[in-house]
Protein backbone atom coordinates (compact mmCIF):
# COMPACT_ATOMS: atom_id res chain seq x y z
CA UNK A 1 0.00 0.00 0.00
CA UNK A 2 0.36 3.18 -1.01
CA UNK A 3 0.61 6.34 0.91
CA UNK A 4 -1.42 8.11 -1.71
CA UNK A 5 -3.31 4.79 -2.59
CA UNK A 6 -5.41 2.74 -0.38
CA UNK A 7 -5.64 -1.45 -1.33
CA UNK A 8 -9.30 -2.35 -1.58
CA UNK A 9 -10.54 -5.19 1.07
CA UNK A 10 -13.55 -7.38 0.93
CA UNK A 11 -16.16 -4.73 2.13
CA UNK A 12 -14.26 -1.43 0.12
CA UNK A 13 -13.78 -3.20 -3.13
CA UNK A 14 -16.20 -1.72 -5.74
CA UNK A 15 -17.31 -4.99 -7.78
CA UNK A 16 -20.27 -3.33 -9.22
CA UNK A 17 -19.49 -1.09 -12.59
CA UNK A 18 -15.21 -1.38 -10.63
CA UNK A 19 -14.46 1.40 -13.31
CA UNK A 20 -15.75 3.93 -11.44
CA UNK A 21 -13.86 2.68 -8.20
CA UNK A 22 -11.22 4.69 -7.12
CA UNK A 23 -8.91 4.30 -4.11
CA UNK A 24 -7.10 6.99 -4.51
CA UNK A 25 -6.70 8.99 -1.09
CA UNK A 26 -6.88 12.75 -3.04
CA UNK A 27 -9.72 11.65 -4.54
CA UNK A 28 -11.45 10.38 -1.25
CA UNK A 29 -10.28 13.40 0.47
CA UNK A 30 -11.74 15.65 -1.50
CA UNK A 31 -15.51 14.12 -1.58
CA UNK A 32 -14.79 13.91 2.16
CA UNK A 33 -14.05 17.60 2.90
CA UNK A 34 -16.74 19.23 0.25
CA UNK A 35 -19.36 17.20 1.57
CA UNK A 36 -21.47 18.68 4.96
CA UNK A 37 -22.95 15.66 5.99
CA UNK A 38 -22.58 11.55 5.94
CA UNK A 39 -24.48 8.57 7.63
CA UNK A 40 -22.87 6.71 9.77
CA UNK A 41 -24.32 2.97 9.95
CA UNK A 42 -24.06 0.60 12.75
CA UNK A 43 -25.39 -2.78 13.64
CA UNK A 44 -26.67 -3.51 17.16
CA UNK A 45 -27.32 -7.31 17.60
CA UNK A 46 -27.31 -7.60 14.16
CA UNK A 47 -29.90 -5.09 13.64
CA UNK A 48 -28.62 -2.30 11.33
CA UNK A 49 -29.04 1.65 12.10
CA UNK A 50 -28.16 5.02 10.68
CA UNK A 51 -28.01 8.43 11.28
CA UNK A 52 -26.73 11.48 9.30
CA UNK A 53 -24.65 13.80 11.19
CA UNK A 54 -22.14 16.62 9.94
CA UNK A 55 -18.20 15.38 10.17
CA UNK A 56 -15.08 16.92 9.14
CA UNK A 57 -11.59 15.20 8.29
CA UNK A 58 -8.07 15.78 9.61
CA UNK A 59 -5.22 14.19 7.99
CA UNK A 60 -5.78 10.50 7.70
CA UNK A 61 -9.02 10.95 10.78
CA UNK A 62 -12.64 11.48 10.19
CA UNK A 63 -14.23 12.98 12.73
CA UNK A 64 -17.75 13.28 14.59
CA UNK A 65 -19.79 14.93 17.40
CA UNK A 66 -22.45 15.22 19.38
CA UNK A 67 -23.85 14.96 22.48
CA UNK A 68 -22.21 12.72 25.46
CA UNK A 69 -26.23 12.07 26.06
CA UNK A 70 -27.15 10.57 22.55
CA UNK A 71 -27.63 7.12 22.10
CA UNK A 72 -26.31 6.36 19.81
CA UNK A 73 -22.81 8.33 20.41
CA UNK A 74 -22.63 6.22 23.44
CA UNK A 75 -23.66 3.00 21.33
CA UNK A 76 -20.50 3.76 18.88
CA UNK A 77 -17.70 4.85 21.42
CA UNK A 78 -18.37 2.50 24.27
CA UNK A 79 -19.10 -0.82 22.31
CA UNK A 80 -16.36 -0.22 19.65
CA UNK A 81 -18.99 -0.50 17.11
CA UNK A 82 -17.41 -1.03 13.60
CA UNK A 83 -19.37 1.92 11.65
CA UNK A 84 -19.97 2.21 7.59
CA UNK A 85 -19.66 5.40 6.70
CA UNK A 86 -20.76 7.03 3.54
CA UNK A 87 -21.01 10.57 2.06
CA UNK A 88 -23.34 10.66 -1.53
CA UNK A 89 -22.72 14.00 -3.54
CA UNK A 90 -25.21 14.09 -6.07
CA UNK A 91 -23.70 16.06 -9.33
CA UNK A 92 -26.61 15.77 -12.05
CA UNK A 93 -29.01 13.81 -13.56
CA UNK A 94 -28.27 12.07 -16.77
CA UNK A 95 -30.99 11.87 -19.72
CA UNK A 96 -30.51 9.10 -21.72
CA UNK A 97 -32.40 8.18 -24.72
CA UNK A 98 -33.75 4.90 -23.27
CA UNK A 99 -35.50 4.32 -19.83
CA UNK A 100 -32.66 1.72 -19.06
CA UNK A 101 -30.00 3.87 -19.33
CA UNK A 102 -31.23 6.99 -17.33
CA UNK A 103 -28.87 7.61 -14.24
CA UNK A 104 -26.97 9.84 -12.10
CA UNK A 105 -24.04 11.42 -11.60
CA UNK A 106 -22.36 11.45 -8.25
CA UNK A 107 -19.19 11.10 -6.04
CA UNK A 108 -19.27 9.22 -2.98
CA UNK A 109 -17.04 7.31 -0.34
CA UNK A 110 -17.81 4.34 1.77
CA UNK A 111 -15.35 3.85 4.73
CA UNK A 112 -15.19 1.30 7.47
CA UNK A 113 -13.69 1.44 11.31
CA UNK A 114 -13.84 1.62 14.65
CA UNK A 115 -14.56 4.60 16.59
CA UNK A 116 -11.87 6.37 19.18
CA UNK A 117 -13.52 8.65 21.00
CA UNK A 118 -11.30 11.62 21.67
CA UNK A 119 -10.48 13.39 24.51
CA UNK A 120 -7.01 15.13 24.63
CA UNK A 121 -8.04 19.19 24.46
CA UNK A 122 -5.74 20.08 22.11
CA UNK A 123 -7.33 17.51 19.55
CA UNK A 124 -10.91 18.32 20.54
CA UNK A 125 -10.03 22.01 19.89
CA UNK A 126 -8.99 21.79 16.63
CA UNK A 127 -12.11 19.55 15.42
CA UNK A 128 -14.44 21.45 16.44
CA UNK A 129 -12.54 24.54 14.91
CA UNK A 130 -12.01 22.93 11.65
CA UNK A 131 -15.87 21.44 11.70
CA UNK A 132 -17.11 25.06 12.36
CA UNK A 133 -15.11 26.56 9.49
CA UNK A 134 -16.16 23.53 7.01
CA UNK A 135 -20.14 24.14 7.98
CA UNK A 136 -19.08 27.86 7.33
CA UNK A 137 -15.01 29.59 6.49
CA UNK A 138 -13.87 31.69 8.80
CA UNK A 139 -16.61 30.80 11.18
CA UNK A 140 -14.78 30.18 14.68
CA UNK A 141 -12.62 33.27 14.95
CA UNK A 142 -16.14 35.19 14.83
CA UNK A 143 -17.93 33.15 18.03
CA UNK A 144 -18.11 32.56 21.59
CA UNK A 145 -15.99 29.40 22.18
CA UNK A 146 -16.90 26.33 23.97
CA UNK A 147 -16.76 26.85 27.82
CA UNK A 148 -15.83 23.85 30.17
CA UNK A 149 -19.11 23.03 30.75
CA UNK A 150 -20.17 22.89 26.79
CA UNK A 151 -16.49 21.11 26.24
CA UNK A 152 -17.80 18.41 29.00
CA UNK A 153 -21.12 17.72 27.04
CA UNK A 154 -19.61 17.20 23.89
CA UNK A 155 -18.67 14.04 22.38
CA UNK A 156 -16.20 13.64 19.82
CA UNK A 157 -15.56 10.52 17.95
CA UNK A 158 -12.37 9.55 15.00
CA UNK A 159 -12.22 7.23 12.84
CA UNK A 160 -9.51 5.86 10.76
CA UNK A 161 -9.47 6.66 6.96
CA UNK A 162 -7.37 3.79 5.80
CA UNK A 163 -10.62 1.22 5.01
CA UNK A 164 -12.26 3.63 2.51
CA UNK A 165 -13.20 3.61 -1.61
CA UNK A 166 -14.52 6.30 -3.70
CA UNK A 167 -17.27 5.93 -6.51
CA UNK A 168 -17.98 8.71 -8.87
CA UNK A 169 -19.85 8.80 -12.31
CA UNK A 170 -19.38 11.99 -14.27
CA UNK A 171 -20.37 12.71 -18.00
CA UNK A 172 -22.95 12.01 -20.34
CA UNK A 173 -25.34 9.42 -21.27
CA UNK A 174 -24.18 5.97 -22.55
CA UNK A 175 -26.74 4.57 -25.05
CA UNK A 176 -27.23 1.99 -27.02
CA UNK A 177 -25.75 2.38 -30.63
CA UNK A 178 -29.28 2.54 -32.09
CA UNK A 179 -30.85 4.96 -30.02
CA UNK A 180 -28.89 7.29 -30.69
CA UNK A 181 -31.06 7.94 -34.00
CA UNK A 182 -34.06 8.39 -31.88
CA UNK A 183 -35.50 12.12 -31.58
CA UNK A 184 -34.79 12.17 -27.51
CA UNK A 185 -33.26 15.12 -26.34
CA UNK A 186 -30.43 13.76 -24.54
CA UNK A 187 -27.25 15.25 -21.67
CA UNK A 188 -26.97 16.14 -18.27
CA UNK A 189 -29.34 18.28 -16.01
CA UNK A 190 -26.24 19.67 -13.16
CA UNK A 191 -27.43 19.79 -10.00
CA UNK A 192 -25.35 21.47 -7.21
CA UNK A 193 -26.17 22.56 -3.71
CA UNK A 194 -26.41 26.36 -3.61
CA UNK A 195 -26.65 28.90 -0.80
CA UNK A 196 -29.45 31.80 -1.55
CA UNK A 197 -29.72 35.04 0.65
CA UNK A 198 -29.15 34.81 4.26
CA UNK A 199 -31.67 35.37 6.97
CA UNK A 200 -30.95 37.20 10.14
CA UNK A 201 -32.17 35.81 13.41
CA UNK A 202 -35.03 37.38 14.75
CA UNK A 203 -32.75 38.57 18.07
CA UNK A 204 -29.98 39.86 15.68
CA UNK A 205 -28.51 42.89 18.06
CA UNK A 206 -28.66 45.90 15.87
CA UNK A 207 -25.54 47.59 14.26
CA UNK A 208 -23.76 43.98 14.00
CA UNK A 209 -22.68 44.22 9.91
CA UNK A 210 -22.66 41.21 8.02
CA UNK A 211 -19.05 39.34 8.33
CA UNK A 212 -17.28 39.06 5.28
CA UNK A 213 -16.37 35.41 5.12
CA UNK A 214 -20.51 35.27 4.58
CA UNK A 215 -20.77 38.29 1.94
CA UNK B 1 -52.77 3.69 14.88
CA UNK B 2 -54.68 6.29 13.01
CA UNK B 3 -54.16 5.87 9.04
CA UNK B 4 -52.68 9.51 8.78
CA UNK B 5 -49.92 9.11 11.28
CA UNK B 6 -47.44 5.87 12.54
CA UNK B 7 -47.27 4.35 15.93
CA UNK B 8 -43.59 5.02 17.20
CA UNK B 9 -41.68 2.01 17.90
CA UNK B 10 -38.11 1.19 19.74
CA UNK B 11 -36.23 1.57 16.46
CA UNK B 12 -38.29 4.63 15.15
CA UNK B 13 -38.70 6.33 17.82
CA UNK B 14 -36.47 10.18 18.32
CA UNK B 15 -35.15 10.15 22.00
CA UNK B 16 -32.45 12.92 20.70
CA UNK B 17 -34.19 15.95 20.68
CA UNK B 18 -37.61 14.32 20.35
CA UNK B 19 -39.85 17.59 19.48
CA UNK B 20 -38.19 17.42 15.98
CA UNK B 21 -39.64 13.97 15.50
CA UNK B 22 -42.84 13.54 13.04
CA UNK B 23 -44.65 10.03 12.54
CA UNK B 24 -46.98 12.25 10.36
CA UNK B 25 -47.63 10.24 7.13
CA UNK B 26 -47.64 13.42 5.12
CA UNK B 27 -44.47 14.33 7.05
CA UNK B 28 -43.03 11.60 5.89
CA UNK B 29 -44.46 10.82 2.51
CA UNK B 30 -43.14 14.95 1.25
CA UNK B 31 -39.43 14.53 2.42
CA UNK B 32 -39.39 11.26 0.54
CA UNK B 33 -41.09 12.31 -2.37
CA UNK B 34 -38.66 15.40 -2.31
CA UNK B 35 -35.34 13.77 -2.09
CA UNK B 36 -33.67 12.21 -4.71
CA UNK B 37 -31.72 9.41 -3.19
CA UNK B 38 -31.87 7.23 -0.36
CA UNK B 39 -28.73 5.47 1.81
CA UNK B 40 -29.79 2.04 1.89
CA UNK B 41 -28.32 0.54 5.53
CA UNK B 42 -28.49 -3.72 6.46
CA UNK B 43 -26.52 -6.13 8.37
CA UNK B 44 -24.65 -9.24 7.17
CA UNK B 45 -23.14 -11.13 9.76
CA UNK B 46 -23.49 -8.13 11.81
CA UNK B 47 -21.21 -6.11 9.43
CA UNK B 48 -22.81 -2.81 8.55
CA UNK B 49 -23.00 -1.52 5.25
CA UNK B 50 -24.49 1.09 3.17
CA UNK B 51 -25.67 1.66 -0.45
CA UNK B 52 -27.12 5.54 -1.73
CA UNK B 53 -29.61 4.74 -4.39
CA UNK B 54 -32.29 6.71 -6.32
CA UNK B 55 -35.80 5.26 -5.16
CA UNK B 56 -39.22 6.55 -5.59
CA UNK B 57 -42.52 6.14 -3.68
CA UNK B 58 -45.82 5.14 -4.61
CA UNK B 59 -48.11 5.07 -1.92
CA UNK B 60 -47.19 3.18 1.54
CA UNK B 61 -44.31 1.42 -0.48
CA UNK B 62 -40.99 2.91 -1.11
CA UNK B 63 -39.00 1.03 -4.30
CA UNK B 64 -35.48 0.72 -5.16
CA UNK B 65 -34.47 -1.06 -8.24
CA UNK B 66 -30.73 -2.19 -9.54
CA UNK B 67 -29.54 -5.01 -11.73
CA UNK B 68 -29.69 -8.00 -11.08
CA UNK B 69 -26.07 -8.62 -10.88
CA UNK B 70 -26.41 -6.12 -8.22
CA UNK B 71 -24.49 -8.06 -5.27
CA UNK B 72 -26.54 -5.73 -2.42
CA UNK B 73 -29.55 -6.43 -4.37
CA UNK B 74 -29.35 -9.61 -4.23
CA UNK B 75 -28.40 -9.89 -0.37
CA UNK B 76 -31.36 -7.80 0.36
CA UNK B 77 -34.09 -9.98 -1.87
CA UNK B 78 -32.92 -12.87 -1.23
CA UNK B 79 -31.82 -13.39 2.77
CA UNK B 80 -34.67 -10.65 3.23
CA UNK B 81 -32.55 -8.47 4.97
CA UNK B 82 -34.12 -5.87 7.16
CA UNK B 83 -33.02 -2.67 6.43
CA UNK B 84 -32.85 0.92 7.59
CA UNK B 85 -33.71 3.32 5.10
CA UNK B 86 -32.90 6.79 5.55
CA UNK B 87 -33.07 10.16 3.54
CA UNK B 88 -31.49 13.33 4.61
CA UNK B 89 -32.21 16.69 3.02
CA UNK B 90 -30.11 19.51 4.20
CA UNK B 91 -31.80 22.90 3.82
CA UNK B 92 -29.08 25.47 5.63
CA UNK B 93 -26.87 26.13 7.49
CA UNK B 94 -28.00 27.87 11.05
CA UNK B 95 -24.93 30.60 12.30
CA UNK B 96 -25.24 30.94 16.44
CA UNK B 97 -23.51 33.68 18.35
CA UNK B 98 -21.41 30.63 20.06
CA UNK B 99 -19.73 27.78 18.58
CA UNK B 100 -21.42 25.27 20.41
CA UNK B 101 -25.65 26.34 19.59
CA UNK B 102 -24.52 26.00 14.90
CA UNK B 103 -26.31 23.63 13.86
CA UNK B 104 -28.54 22.61 10.64
CA UNK B 105 -31.50 22.98 9.53
CA UNK B 106 -32.86 19.38 7.64
CA UNK B 107 -35.48 17.04 6.91
CA UNK B 108 -35.24 13.81 7.30
CA UNK B 109 -36.56 10.13 7.35
CA UNK B 110 -35.72 6.71 8.60
CA UNK B 111 -37.68 3.29 7.77
CA UNK B 112 -36.74 0.29 9.05
CA UNK B 113 -38.57 -2.93 6.93
CA UNK B 114 -37.79 -6.08 4.87
CA UNK B 115 -38.03 -6.13 1.04
CA UNK B 116 -40.15 -7.98 -1.11
CA UNK B 117 -39.23 -8.52 -5.03
CA UNK B 118 -41.69 -7.45 -7.11
CA UNK B 119 -42.08 -9.50 -10.47
CA UNK B 120 -45.55 -8.51 -11.56
CA UNK B 121 -45.38 -6.32 -14.80
CA UNK B 122 -48.04 -3.90 -14.17
CA UNK B 123 -46.74 -2.90 -10.72
CA UNK B 124 -42.95 -2.91 -12.40
CA UNK B 125 -44.05 -0.57 -15.17
CA UNK B 126 -45.61 1.71 -12.49
CA UNK B 127 -42.69 2.07 -10.35
CA UNK B 128 -39.77 2.91 -13.12
CA UNK B 129 -42.40 5.22 -14.44
CA UNK B 130 -43.22 6.77 -11.35
CA UNK B 131 -39.21 7.18 -10.59
CA UNK B 132 -37.95 7.89 -14.40
CA UNK B 133 -40.92 11.05 -13.32
CA UNK B 134 -39.28 11.47 -10.29
CA UNK B 135 -35.56 12.37 -11.54
CA UNK B 136 -37.03 14.63 -14.63
CA UNK B 137 -40.74 15.08 -14.33
CA UNK B 138 -42.32 14.36 -17.88
CA UNK B 139 -39.11 12.29 -18.81
CA UNK B 140 -41.25 9.25 -18.62
CA UNK B 141 -43.46 9.71 -21.84
CA UNK B 142 -40.94 10.94 -24.29
CA UNK B 143 -38.28 8.37 -23.77
CA UNK B 144 -37.57 4.65 -25.46
CA UNK B 145 -39.43 1.50 -22.76
CA UNK B 146 -37.62 -1.09 -21.66
CA UNK B 147 -36.97 -3.71 -23.77
CA UNK B 148 -37.88 -7.56 -22.70
CA UNK B 149 -33.85 -8.07 -22.21
CA UNK B 150 -34.42 -4.93 -20.44
CA UNK B 151 -36.77 -5.31 -18.08
CA UNK B 152 -35.05 -9.10 -17.03
CA UNK B 153 -32.09 -7.55 -16.44
CA UNK B 154 -33.69 -5.09 -13.35
CA UNK B 155 -34.61 -6.25 -9.91
CA UNK B 156 -36.92 -3.90 -8.44
CA UNK B 157 -37.41 -4.09 -4.46
CA UNK B 158 -40.86 -2.78 -2.44
CA UNK B 159 -40.22 -1.64 1.20
CA UNK B 160 -43.32 -0.94 2.90
CA UNK B 161 -43.44 2.45 5.07
CA UNK B 162 -45.06 1.40 8.12
CA UNK B 163 -42.48 1.66 10.53
CA UNK B 164 -40.92 5.28 10.21
CA UNK B 165 -40.05 8.10 11.21
CA UNK B 166 -39.41 12.12 10.48
CA UNK B 167 -36.73 14.27 11.73
CA UNK B 168 -36.78 18.20 11.53
CA UNK B 169 -35.19 21.14 12.28
CA UNK B 170 -36.16 24.87 10.71
CA UNK B 171 -35.97 28.11 11.82
CA UNK B 172 -32.90 30.12 13.29
CA UNK B 173 -30.38 29.76 16.08
CA UNK B 174 -31.42 29.28 19.87
CA UNK B 175 -28.46 30.74 21.77
CA UNK B 176 -27.83 31.23 25.44
CA UNK B 177 -30.12 34.33 26.64
CA UNK B 178 -26.43 36.00 27.98
CA UNK B 179 -25.24 35.08 24.35
CA UNK B 180 -27.56 37.52 22.38
CA UNK B 181 -25.70 41.04 22.89
CA UNK B 182 -22.76 39.82 21.60
CA UNK B 183 -21.88 41.36 18.32
CA UNK B 184 -22.07 38.65 16.17
CA UNK B 185 -23.88 38.02 13.01
CA UNK B 186 -26.59 35.51 13.88
CA UNK B 187 -29.16 33.47 11.47
CA UNK B 188 -29.65 30.83 8.54
CA UNK B 189 -27.29 30.37 5.60
CA UNK B 190 -30.37 28.38 3.01
CA UNK B 191 -29.23 25.99 1.16
CA UNK B 192 -31.01 24.10 -1.36
CA UNK B 193 -30.04 21.62 -4.55
CA UNK B 194 -30.34 23.66 -7.63
CA UNK B 195 -29.80 22.78 -11.29
CA UNK B 196 -28.04 24.91 -13.83
CA UNK B 197 -27.58 25.18 -17.57
CA UNK B 198 -28.16 21.55 -19.31
CA UNK B 199 -25.41 20.30 -20.79
CA UNK B 200 -26.30 18.60 -24.05
CA UNK B 201 -24.76 15.41 -25.22
CA UNK B 202 -21.97 15.16 -27.47
CA UNK B 203 -24.08 12.95 -29.97
CA UNK B 204 -27.32 14.65 -29.75
CA UNK B 205 -29.14 14.42 -32.78
CA UNK B 206 -29.14 18.06 -35.01
CA UNK B 207 -32.55 19.55 -34.71
CA UNK B 208 -33.80 17.82 -31.71
CA UNK B 209 -35.01 20.77 -29.53
CA UNK B 210 -35.02 20.97 -25.58
CA UNK B 211 -38.54 18.89 -24.59
CA UNK B 212 -40.86 21.72 -22.68
CA UNK B 213 -40.67 20.04 -19.28
CA UNK B 214 -36.51 20.40 -19.51
CA UNK B 215 -36.89 24.41 -20.29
Amino acid sequence: MSTNHLEPTDRTRITRLPKRGDYDLATIHAILDEALVCTVAFAVDGQPFQIPTGFCRIGDKLYIHGSVGSHYMRQLAEQKLTACIGVTWLDGIVLARSAFHHSVNYRSVILFGQPTRVTADAEMYEALEVFTNKMCPGRWDDVRKPTPGEWKATMLLSFPITEASAKLRTGGPKDDEEDYDLNVWAGVLPLKLTASALIPDDRLKAGVPVPSYLR
